[in-house]
């Protein structure tokens, strides 16, 4: 299967010093893959020069020097960088170039951009940011992550009927449970948008589990777990900042003193065991899902191997066709966008 | 200062065999500190055959066989079981009889119970769920975590007054720093709550440092972290599951094989540490801020050791007459509550 991404090599925290490295390393493991480098071919070019010839050949710059920076409005994307790396990145999507793209930058931007060029599914009113986290027992799904601050009960059943499709495909889930997030005191159980929503997934065809609580996300309780945005960002935030604040404790506690020095430099191959199972690299790539085209977000501070994840992530979502498969399952056409509409 | 504490031992998930070892510890600790344990006496009284006589004569076991379980209902416990553990506790602080209550109990019936019993001061509507978490450089109080999930700004504004007084007074902070939980997306910053709350806070005469993200609370960004219950619960029950999620990862480290057994043997004093440094019953106790008494809620699970941090937090809330300095500094009368409006 031929894929081609295109690759805002622009975004993040370290641009093209890190994608494009990343990019060839995962054209080398592919055979297959293609990829449009889209950026400031100044910038990118050095970088590719020791790149082998057969590698070089399945990849093409686009050359653009505008790109969005993390402190650019939406606006600013929208309606006035229509150059920007990350634009031709989508639109590439949108014309056909490519069948995914991958981006580290600005996320409001992203899906703003994305959402506006590529539009969403007939049926989906909107989109939602979707990553898997590590769990207990695996890994679980979790949308949205800070795509809608203001979701409707009705939102929140489409993004949990895009979780459990595209949680099925990725991993070969028959029915994946999908558990809806909630707080667990008694009687105050809940808010209005979940207490509605509850009963919305009751009367689907899903796989619902009910309410699920904070710590049972990462019990493993559930494969897709479903909530508004502004919930769904804090709760990533909060546990990326636990887990970064139990690697500086555990860091501490072994630059105690001289033995416990030693204790922690003898105990390395532990270190290497945790620091593969939590390395967030391995959970990088958030989908935008719910649009017509694959666009895959990856975490601005993402280092080569990580940015690497994301690149293989959105293969993954072109070889199971994600928004194919959201628009049949959902009995939805998939909406014909015209060129023109780039036209803002 | 002699000080009475009303203990509810019959809540939580051990019940006595936790609360009474726990409550015995703490006499032992505080020459002047005398105790109300409410409950069962045929479960309490084996449990203090052993106490030494110069504790016991500082305790007095009020006995009553009602208790509210885990799954009352918040009406059953308001209305029908008058004569619960709980209840009679909280009744102890109304009444001047004890001036903290501590329960491992029914968080919605606690707060309900507390509520209806105590009330809020003249000016602060709704009370919050208030507790310490543990950040990178020391820790964090936070609040709402459950009590409230539909807060409007002016509640979210009296929680950050009320938690800034509170941690001023527990730990001497001169101003501390108080910041609103928010997502970090660019344009889509923010529910209208949060955009609201923002511009009061703005406003007030608080240390505000502005918005807040999950991460940031656990980096110490802030003294004082306010939020909506619904958000603060689902932050609060995350971190527990992520930092439970570690703590498995790395033992399924430590038992890879021999080798990592042993290493992981060797390096003890290091566990040791980290017990300590991330051990939840360093933290157990939340406070239920904005009622005119104190009421300390302990996790359910909590173990003898971690209950016995709750009671001590009542103390210190008692010495630093929380509630009196939140009356005081808010400029509010603190409510006369007649014995009579117990008779729901």
């Amino acid at each position: 299967m031929r894929i081609t991404l295109a690759v805002d090599v622009m975004g993040g925290d370290h641009g093209p010093s890190v994608t494009v490295p990343a990019s060839l390393q995962v054209l080398a493991e592919q055979p297959d893959l293609h990829m449009h480098l889209v950026g400031d071919d100044a910038l990118i070019e050095p970088l590719l020069a020791r790149a082998p010839a057969a590698l070089r050949a399945r990849l093409q710059v686009v050359h653009t020097t505008e790109f969005v920076t993390m402190d650019d409005k939406v606006s600013t994307a929208l309606r006035i960088k229509k150059q920007s790396s990350m634009r031709l990145a989508i639109n590439a999507v949108r014309d056909g170039a490519a069948q995914a793209c991958v981006s580290a930058g600005n996320t409001g931007a992203l899906m703003a951009v994305s959402r506006f060029v590529l539009k969403t599914h007939a049926q989906i009113e909107r989109p939602a940011i979707m990553t898997a986290l590590p769990t207990q027992k695996g890994h679980v799904h979790m949308l949205d992550l800070g795509a809608n601050v203001d979701s409707e009960p009705r939102h929140l059943l489409q993004f949990a009927q895009m979780g459990s499709l595209v949680a099925a495909a990725l991993d070969g889930h028959d029915q994946p449970r999908v558990g809806l997030l909630n707080i667990g005191e008694e009687e105050i159980k809940g808010n209005e948008l979940i207490k509605q929503t509850h009963e919305l997934l009751r009367q689907s065809d899903l796989n619902y589990i009910g309410y699920i609580e904070g710590d049972g996300i990462f019990k493993g309780e559930a494969e897709v777990v479903v909530c508004d945005g502004f919930v769904g960002n804090v709760a990533l935030k909060c546990s990326e900042g636990v887990a970064k604040m139990m690697a500086g404790k555990i860091k501490e506690q072994v630059n105690r003193n001289l033995l416990t020095r030693i204790l922690g430099a003898l105990a390395w191959p532990i270190w290497q065991g945790l620091k593969h199972e939590m390395d967030p690299g391995r959970y990088n790539g958030a989908s935008l899902v719910g649009l017509t085209g694959i666009v895959i977000k990856s975490h601005g501070s993402a280092d080569a191997a990580s940015f690497a994840h994301a690149l293989r992530v959105a293969i993954t979502e072109v070889e199971k066709d994600v928004p194919g498969l959201i628009a049949r399952h959902l009995s939805l056409p998939v909406v014909e966008v015209s060129p023109a509409v780039s036209d803002v």
